[in-house]
């Protein structure tokens, strides 16, 4: 069982994950390696043929009549082999020397293999996929919203080695774990002391606000708008939310889903074409789906493409600064074609 | 002026270094080089005999006759050429559209040159040379507090690539900010709420506690202790503590200088020793010089070695995961020699 472990100065949780601990001396610097090798593609764990390399599926979009953990699939959604957080474990939390709070490091931590086909990326697969696997987002959501003991639920996508992915084959991931990250608890309680001051939510007034003086939005659907926040804290900062007020993900219905899946793929395209293909990654944030209903918070998806050098600045002194102007990025990206 | 900006949703403050902005276009991706060209080593902006590649000297100590911008120095301190901050300007906040939230980006952006050597770095300097970086530490930390403005300042150095160093030439940063970013915010408020809670200092309880348990702590001298934190949030992250209670920097001896880098010194020899030279981020998070004298924050420096290979699920999902076992890469520490 993991451990999850709280920072009593910063109240900051993290997992020790002992299962797959190292050995302190296994951290001598080692470069992570630039291209995918042939063996590497062939013995791909995600790809057809191979489901007897992962867990156990937890639930699949396939076709009529094929087995569970064989082919016949087009979303495959399987527990991490690696798995940060695991289902059952004890949800209270303990004490150790009456000081240092932790507690089992319950939750799930899954895979969304997004299709078959090792060498796509939601940029390049087509929309009906994208479609699918964004309803695989939302038929997971919901799943896990079930469980009380989750806090939170947090989906996301690293795409590329410098967005942290290991395994090239598209996938995302999703998360529930039983608190509440210190960095998310501190955007809950904004918006909520936004709330408290206006009566409105934050994010419906930011999303009004950029309509009205658009010079930063990139793309609009009925349902959906895509902007470059005002202090993007890095090139091209990306932010997609729904137009209507919703919380909680577990709202989205299937049809926006299927919307959502479009505005996202289409952004994405732009940013394929305008950076040359830059690593990224995207994340879903949303009020916890306890709080579903909810006023003051709004889920959004905010992507974030790898495109500026290692920054320094931000990584030694923990503030971002961001050497290109949000309006002329979303200029530039507004007239790209997705 | 660089422009600061507000994200009005989160609070969080971003620079938007407007003179040093790049075209959209100039972000297709670039991968870093790994090694230093020899031309790049022979030009280097830092080296002794090229003072005339930076901008004018801030103090410099050097030899007796010397004049200032020429050889001689041994520790120099240099406003940075690409300042992301920079001094003058309005500190009053605006808003746009009555809604986004920005001012000018004041304050001070400094390059503390450590020793004329172009291939040291701490860990590899002599003692008596880290004790002066740190009298030079104290010394721009003393003069900056003083400036009303400056809401914040923060010392960090970043050594090698992956900790975003783009000059080898050993050096750190110093920073004044007419804005406190967020993640130091909350860590005051934590800090203050343990103290409303408890009536003590959260950090005095915590070393107080290390001590006790003693499985964790890395090195002790009279002043300071050196310790793997128990939620640390990545392998080797270490935490240095004055023993004394001292909410900011500003408080630091000349004395207690020469000893703070005396560990410093020991702790960076062993991390150096048993990970290889690692690329490493050091940062010294401290209270405002206005709280100097405050009770319930306590400055102290994290080292953050970036020995993890990418880590793809903090990226993405916000939440760290460590696979080192804070007792384990502490007890590892502890038996390496320094």
């Amino acid at each position: 069982m993991p451990d999850l472990r709280q920072n009593p100065a910063t109240k900051e949780w993290v997992i020790i994950a002992k299962e797959r601990a190292r050995r302190p001396d296994d951290f001598a610097v080692e470069k992570p390696k630039e291209d995918e090798s042939r063996e590497e593609k062939e013995n791909c764990v995600f790809c057809c043929g191979n489901e007897n390399k992962t867990p156990k599926e937890i639930m699949a979009y396939r076709a009529f009549g094929t087995k569970p953990d064989t082919p016949g699939w087009w979303v495959r959604v399987v527990p991490n082999k690696f798995a940060a957080l695991v289902p059952g474990g004890n949800p209270k939390r303990f004490k150790e020397h009456d000081f240092f709070r932790h507690m089992d490091g319950i939750g799930s931590h899954e895979v969304i293999i997004e299709t078959p086909e090792h060498d796509l990326h939601i940029a390049t697969m087509d929309q009906h996929q994208v479609e699918e696997v964004f309803l695989a987002y939302r038929e997971r959501y919901l799943a896990l919203s079930k469980d009380p003991n989750f806090e939170i639920i947090i989906i996301f996508r690293n795409h590329g080695r410098s967005a942290g992915t290991s395994i090239k084959h598209p996938h995302s991931q999703i998360i529930a774990a039983p608190v509440t990250p210190t960095h998310v608890r501190h955007r809950l309680e904004e918006a909520m002391r936004y709330f408290d001051d206006e009566g409105r939510c934050v994010y419906c007034d930011m999303l009004a606000k950029e309509k009205e003086v658009d010079e930063r939005v990139v793309l609009e659907t009925d349902n959906f708008i895509c902007f470059e926040p005002y202090a993007s804290r890095s090139p091209f900062e990306t932010y997609i939310l729904p137009k209507v007020h919703q919380a909680c993900f577990k709202d989205i219905t299937e049809n926006m889903a299927k919307e959502f899946a479009y505005i996202t793929r289409n952004t994405l395209r732009k940013i394929d074409k305008a950076l040359n293909n830059p690593d990224y990654n995207y994340i879903i944030g949303s009020a916890p789906p306890q709080e579903a209903g909810g006023e003051y918070y709004h889920w959004h998806m905010r992507i974030v493409p790898k495109v500026s050098a290692v920054a320094g600045f931000e990584l030694g002194s923990g503030i971002f600064i961001n050497t290109v102007i949000p309006e002329e990025a979303a200029k530039f990206l507004k007239d790209i074609p997705a």
